[in-house]
């Protein structure tokens, strides 16, 4: 058994929003750059994985935010795996300002095969995982399953080169700043606490056009973004603390 | 007189386009994020300035780029200014990777009034900025002044949350990462040299929709940045070597 791992970081001046706090696709920004620095220390990054034709996709995430840290505060980021099974491995996150508790979140994870985009089985990684899981458990209930909404609103934007990654997929935080990108500016102002639970289904490609749905009741905002082929690429809800 | 300062960096993933090298609008975020640190530490930063209702603003700039570096590769990013009247600044930047000189950069900076957003008088700056002064030449010629060009094409979009700095303008990095959304992607992939010269005209804000006219001619490609009320807000050249 292994125990939490710390990193430490401060908010830079691109972290920050117009109200000078790390916007909160930052924060989870943060929360998956010591994911992949995690998995890299511990021995299966995605350039351990890639030796052998895998990589790791996100699945699901949920993420919990309390306050925004403010530019060029100092910030600890706790990261462990706690479960792992055949197709799905849990890793969380806690976001520490001294004492205080910023920020928690959990994220689910597939191994895929990078020739066949098909799920690998993780065993194959047990010996590895098994020194690295930590009896901790999960700071905040797991991600939610999203169905369909009926969007109010929708929105299409082509998929263009800030946009991807080393395969050319569209980048996760793409779609997150999509969504925070329509939310109004007055609730992004408040900085209310949030929660929001977000689903991967599949990978947009450049060249593609995404189509932003938006459902919004009371103070919770619901987003479907798929493809402009109809294939459904995200799910997510966020809701305001009242 | 001063010396040249050297900040140093390990390339992020984030840094990184599909190519797994920093894309342009990283390196040139680099160059402008050194600036804000060098001109904080040498006591003439944003933070100084705005204790008496001044600010920086980037009028224009010119970069350079032999090579990208790659991802996690180290770099030192080097930074002077060596010159400065009335009316403006001179700031200049080069980037190593060992020996090799990645890119150069020079820039031009005003500062203005923040409540009447009108160009100050920058020998109120004069004591604290001739410490800091540097005995040692632009590393490339000096930005361009940039003329109005003939669209071939011109695209449309709203200023959105995460185009946005704290006075609620559009980041100077969107200007540049919106121009190179509309390059060729085989143009980016080939990681050709190049030369980028920007001119900041006037300031974009939240609510207002940008349009972007582009101009094509053999290796050369020119940008136009206007807002939907017709004020000319950015333009730029980007010439790739043959």
């Amino acid at each position: 058994m292994a125990t939490i791992s710390t990193y430490e970081y401060t908010i830079q001046p691109q972290d920050v929003d117009f109200t000078l706090r790390a916007s909160v696709p930052s924060i989870i920004s943060y929360m998956l750059n010591v994911a992949g620095r995690d998995a890299h220390i511990k021995g299966f990054g995605v350039d351990a994985l890639q030796n052998n034709s895998y990589t790791w996709v996100l699945s699901r995430l949920a993420v919990e935010v309390n306050a925004q840290p403010k530019q060029y505060d100092d910030i600890a980021v706790e990261t462990w795996v706690n479960d792992f099974n055949r197709l799905s491995s849990t890793r969380n996150f806690r976001i520490r300002r001294g004492d205080d508790i910023l920020a928690q979140g959990v994220s689910q994870w597939c191994m895929i095969n990078m020739e066949t985009r098909q799920a690998a089985d993780m065993t194959l990684l047990k010996d590895v995982y098994e020194r690295a899981m930590v009896a901790e458990p999960s700071p905040i209930a797991q991600p939610a399953r999203l169905r369909d909404i009926e969007p109010q609103q929708s929105i299409s934007r082509p998929v263009v080169y800030s946009d991807i990654d080393f395969n050319r997929h569209v980048n996760t935080l793409r779609y997150i700043d999509l969504m925070f990108d329509h939310l109004p500016l007055e609730l992004i102002e408040q900085g209310c606490a949030l929660r929001i639970d977000l689903n991967f289904i599949a990978e947009a490609r450049y060249g593609e056009t995404l189509v932003l749905g938006i459902e919004n009741n009371a103070n919770a905002w619901q987003f479907d973004i798929a493809s402009d082929d109809g294939r459904r690429l995200c799910r997510a809800k966020i809701v305001f603390n009242e």
